[in-house]
């Protein structure tokens, strides 16, 4: 058989090993996420069916990957981190991206309707994914704040944008030019005064992003159990700990967050 | 605000550029798919619902994005070509594999239905990717070859296989057994005297896999005009003609194919 | 033994298997060679002795090292190409990159006083080296002629530079002031009437650089040889070949050299 | 001029900057030492001159290029340490390979007659030199005590070996086969019944290698000065603090050599 006339070809993959004792980040986004969000009518600034189908569908990742301790999203983006001694496909990063995004997207079709409803989906939404290694934990802690502080940045910005835009009438050109050059105190300024909103009793969701960590919570079940010297059935509450995909929307940037989950930076994790 | 103190950590992001002038090929598995396909109950040894989906799911990877100058698949695998010369995204290897296996697989539980009707999907499939340069146009050719190859080894097998397992009432490992050591004529045979079949009358999408390529198509429809001196609307036929993704199941491995579609390999496609 | 425990950090270094079926190049160049030549008062614009030094090295690194089909030199850089099929070490860049660059450096100081006489070397000079894949015959040639096309424009520049310098008395300022702007043929018109050079009959090593190929030479050397029935030993005559590496001072833009040499570029090579 | 229509081929330079935060060790190596170690006679199991002009090596590659915090020789292989934070030729790793290796080099030859008097040197020798990136400091020692254990293994073995041949009067091949399947124990234990040596009385550098550290050193110098007020010049000592490359032999891989030296794995060295 002409198999091994061509098997030659194998040898042109090449080695995309990810470096020992990193960590492993990955970063997916959405693809023309702005025209699919205008599409499907999400609501602005935030659609919360959107943010929670999001974190429904980075919740499936972790579970069904391996080695993920930690996730954190905002808008239309997530990043998954890999424990520095994962030994998962010999660390290939293009095993790593692909699984990941591919995961993810299909998740979103597939629990599309849980959360958007009657709102039918148009189209099967495309992701993509970038991987970066971090050495140090004080690299990967100063990436994720990275990312919460943009979170941050863009949703005090299009908290003011939409306000300026649905409740004072402007357009979208004239709400950009309103803000051009306005700093982050401006933008608090112009939502109290303007709106009678104080920022910082949005919603946490919004602010904060969301993280998601592995915890071990109890579950409560009831069981029918027959005893050996007795006739009948009795029902017993078993309680059982399992470790699940909980998300929080918390501050990661300063250190409470870290005391309090040290098992994620853990070495030995 | 924080946002500079963190965003070193771009820096991490190490460059993944294709090198230039080389077919680049990203070739999707899917993950788990033995299992997957007996969870769906997918025929054996080739289920149609099952590859006109995959079909589905990579003419929609081709239309989604650019510079695809051919696919194929077989199984539960596809591979995408693009061109030597594209510039998309900067050639960027991790965009070529993301944006491949997200659209694949987003598109694999939205098109899932017209394919699988009251076969209900019951989580969503996760995918790979991986990324192979070929530097010359005989690489590239060879490279299908493999694969197409491959297709026919494998089918060969299973038809064989699964003809021991549901007509012969052998076990798996009977029929595994039965096959050990067996050359394709002595598979060939024991199809045709066993069960008085022709492999070579096997549908082609079987043996073949499937090739998808880019064709003008005529495409004509009926419109409504209104000359300027007349005073009624007129019925006319529009021809329009439109390059679309059509798939062959047709032998790519001897020249004729390549003759046939010269478009493909030619250097400034 | 504790061996075992630290070995682990092996698994840390990183493929680098340069991609198959492409040229693979390595370009050395002097390390603050403007700086060297000052120091050792290499003649200006050019120095034989450093040239032909140069071109000794080259020739060891060629026949020390294997596999290298053509090298290309001027001024201070030297471009090594690796036949496309080469599997030398494995095709590992960092081999090809530091065998490269340890022969030439070695070989500069080894073989110094050879050209240099009288003239101390004062320290050890460095160099560095990159590598770069070309898939196609056609960007192997032009990277070829990019490095000759960059030899003309230096080499023209320098001429009149320091033929100011050195004849009109200008200084360095004055005489970059003066070439601002300029275009080839004001070059060439400068030298011819202020200095009576047409620049075409200047040496083709300054011009063009020096190309070294794989040569077949015929060699004669005379042998004593005892023939069985005659009493005395006689002298003969034995012509032998062998493949040297050939200087050449020619044009590698067009397309004569190619012609003329058709087997550095052919398939098998 | 042409020079546009060729400088494509820059595109296909390939991006080799190593991960951020990360040790760069270059780690080079003799090319066919074994047959060069023959040719100029180098005294067995170990040549102090061989050693020492290693070592003048090492310390004029780290004082000629930037940001070498360790490096640690044995045999005829330097490991060289740059510092996690170097930014020097934006981390290239091919610059760092290149510049290291031919230093190395170039240096050997320049420096040979310093060591080996009228033993002449043949040909140029060949290096060769890989790099590798270790995220923790752990790492880091982790890879030094690597080379320090295999330093001690194979001073060793090759200390026994040597007796063998050289009083014992066996062949290599027969030297080799008493030594199969020997530990440690075993050959202390030769060493010390059959030739009354103490292994632990070896040289150290024999047995440990060289390890070259920064350390500020005191220079004492007289200068001859002409105070205003005085008629006659006065010598005057002038005590400067200079930091110089200083050969150490000692073990690294206790805890007590980093205790000593704590700033080379400072975090901002």
């Amino acid at each position: 058989m002409a198999k091994s006339k061509f098997e030659y070809v194998r040898d042109f993959e090449a080695d995309d090993t990810c470096l020992p004792n990193c960590w492993i980040v990955v970063r997916l986004d959405g693809r023309n996420f702005h025209r699919f969000s205008e599409q499907h009518e999400f609501k602005k600034p935030n659609d919360d069916r959107a943010l929670h189908l999001m974190t429904k569908c980075a919740q499936t990742v972790m579970e069904e990957l391996e080695d993920i301790a930690i996730a954190y999203g905002q808008s239309d983006e997530y990043s998954f981190v890999f424990k520095k001694k994962s030994r998962w496909f010999k660390r290939r990063a293009s095993k790593f991206m692909t699984h990941v995004v591919s995961q993810f997207a299909s998740s979103y079709v597939f629990y599309w309707k849980d959360y958007f409803k009657d709102q039918q989906l148009l189209y099967p939404p495309g992701f993509d994914a970038r991987i970066v290694l971090y050495p140090s934990n004080q690299n990967l802690k100063d990436y994720l704040s990275w990312r919460q502080a943009d979170c941050h940045i863009n949703n005090l910005y299009n908290t003011v944008f939409w306000m300026l835009v649905q409740r004072s009438g402007l357009t979208p050109v004239q709400a950009q030019d309103r803000l051009q050059g306005t700093l982050a105190g401006d933008k608090n300024e112009i939502l109290f005064s303007e709106f009678n909103i104080n920022y910082n009793n949005e919603p946490l969701m919004y602010r904060k992003g969301t993280v998601l960590v592995w915890q071990k919570v109890n579950e409560v079940t009831t069981k029918k159990i027959k005893l050996p010297k007795e006739a009948e059935e009795k029902e017993v509450e078993v309680t059982r700990t399992r470790t699940k995909v909980v998300p929080l929307h918390c501050d990661i940037i300063g250190d409470q967050f870290w005391e309090e989950y040290p098992e994620i930076l853990a070495e030995d994790s």
